[in-house]
């Protein structure tokens, strides 16, 4: 357990800066890097924002992993994957995840806590890159599906649902990519 | 206003025959069968569920329209589309709906109250017909974009609701389709 | 309608001014204030966050009311309540506005979109609000019930879901308290 | 791993007995029984619903946990409090869940997928509850607040989600109460 304060602002900043480091080393074990999450969110939003590009996005998906709120749905994503992968979830969960069962909606229903932060029309980009696979999301989902040892299936909708956030973020705040 | 009495179970049963008289006036005056609607899921759900068809389909949407959420939700979105159509939304609300604008989350919103009722697996299916317009819902999209007279700004996201909250229904009630 | 440009960008910021001066308007006309707003978010907070005040609510309400998402949803609210008392909605739509019926979920549904963008936790929040009608939210409520003429079906629950939203902010930014 | 076949609806229906089995033996470890929840869906709905009783309540309750979306957000949730307890999640996740911290969303955000198939009105339901404690929630709550060796986070959630969901669906089916 972390060594808390009576003070509720203070923990709240010993709980964020615990959060980031932990998102920081489960990316790096991944191998998952915020140019390839950029990169998804540059590819959705092109025809709509001709000024986007990689550079422009990666420090707003760098402040989305410092909000606590998106740092406990990513941990607890990676974490899920991990204990499947070790057979610690009771049935029928452990077999849900481990084959990313189509019917199995709580990967879903997590990350819409990342990009719901970010306005409801985040909800078809989601939707869209989720089935078409964009980029590193479907790398990743083809590597759930490559073995079954390996477990995915919250990684590659933590992946959209950043990305996606992000495309929230610049359709309703163009003017950054302006200035 | 509608008569109403001093049982709330009685009023309820007002309401839904109210409900679903004004949805089947809505959808006839716009041309939209229930086949349409079931077509859009078949063609979601048909490499998941090859038994799937428009006549296993059609009483599952019969059945959503006699939701009393599922039916305010439709006639206040057609409401919307009309109302912008006679100028009678204030600004910025009416150019938003008259134009379909991207950052306009109200429909995304709005129709979620139809699909939720069939899980958070719908979310994906959602908007990924929702962005590549499949069948009725790109028919009806296009009626919007082609004049500025017209709005579908709420009406294209309502149908893919509908037959989106059918493929969460048959992906939860698989055994539906055999028996 | 408003005049457009050919620029995301500009036209963003012409539907922002234009959403923010509707909004005024809108509080003006209801003799709405932010500090009202803020008086609730104060005393649903207070016991956990010792130094709140209204003096540092204020602005963060403030903050809230020029995000067009949060725009739109304020004016569609007040939007429908108006037309309800004009007779302007189809049935069941304009009964169960007009009653503020327990089983319309259409506002709850609404302004979701509204305190969706300050963290998950703002549902407890605005439950326990809504249930007790803590303050401004009571006055508007009571406004409604006694007097078919006047709706104020949505008008509660904006206020509601902005002062909720604001109890997210906090809990989420303590920091922004201590500074 | 659960034995899985080539045909879907087979595969749902094991997942489906599975699942409802380890609700059951979960809900027998902790001492819950429907007849609890049911309790406080009666108190919160009584004075709305003259009618309801916990006999009518407890078989809807039933139902619920037969529905796998409902059955994968218990068990995750019970999970969850139960790695919590033998430290065996990461931080500062574990921290967050261990000590019910009022920051921490997860738990508002994933039993949201069981009130939400029943409509947006039981939000309210679920949030006033939730704060107020009541009947069994509140002995939960108080179990994981006596000793930090028992992490209640989730199940007292999850109870309140059951609880409020039966309030969704006698609002939208009242007829049943009668009959």
């Amino acid at each position: 357990m972390l060594d808390m304060t009576n003070d509720y602002a203070q923990n709240m900043a010993i709980f964020n800066r615990a959060g980031r480091q932990t998102v920081d080393e489960l990316f790096a074990k991944h191998g998952i890097t915020l140019e390839q999450i950029a990169k998804i969110t540059v590819d959705l939003q092109q025809r709509f924002l001709p000024n986007i590009s990689v550079e422009k996005v990666v420090p707003v998906i760098n402040n989305m992993l410092n909000k606590d709120e998106v740092q406990d749905v990513i941990i607890l994503g990676f974490t899920l994957d991990d204990l499947a992968e070790r057979d610690l979830l009771p049935e029928p969960l452990l077999t849900k995840v481990r084959r990313d069962e189509g019917s199995f909606g709580i990967d879903e229903l997590l990350v819409s806590g990342i990009y719901s932060l970010y306005g409801t029309i985040s909800v078809t980009n989601f939707g869209y890159a989720d089935r078409i696979k964009s980029g590193l999301i479907g790398e990743i989902d083809a590597k759930g599906k490559a073995s079954f040892d390996v477990s995915t299936t919250f990684q590659d909708d933590i992946i959209g649902a950043l990305a996606t956030g992000a495309c929230g973020y610049f359709a309703h705040n163009p003017q950054t990519l302006v200035e």
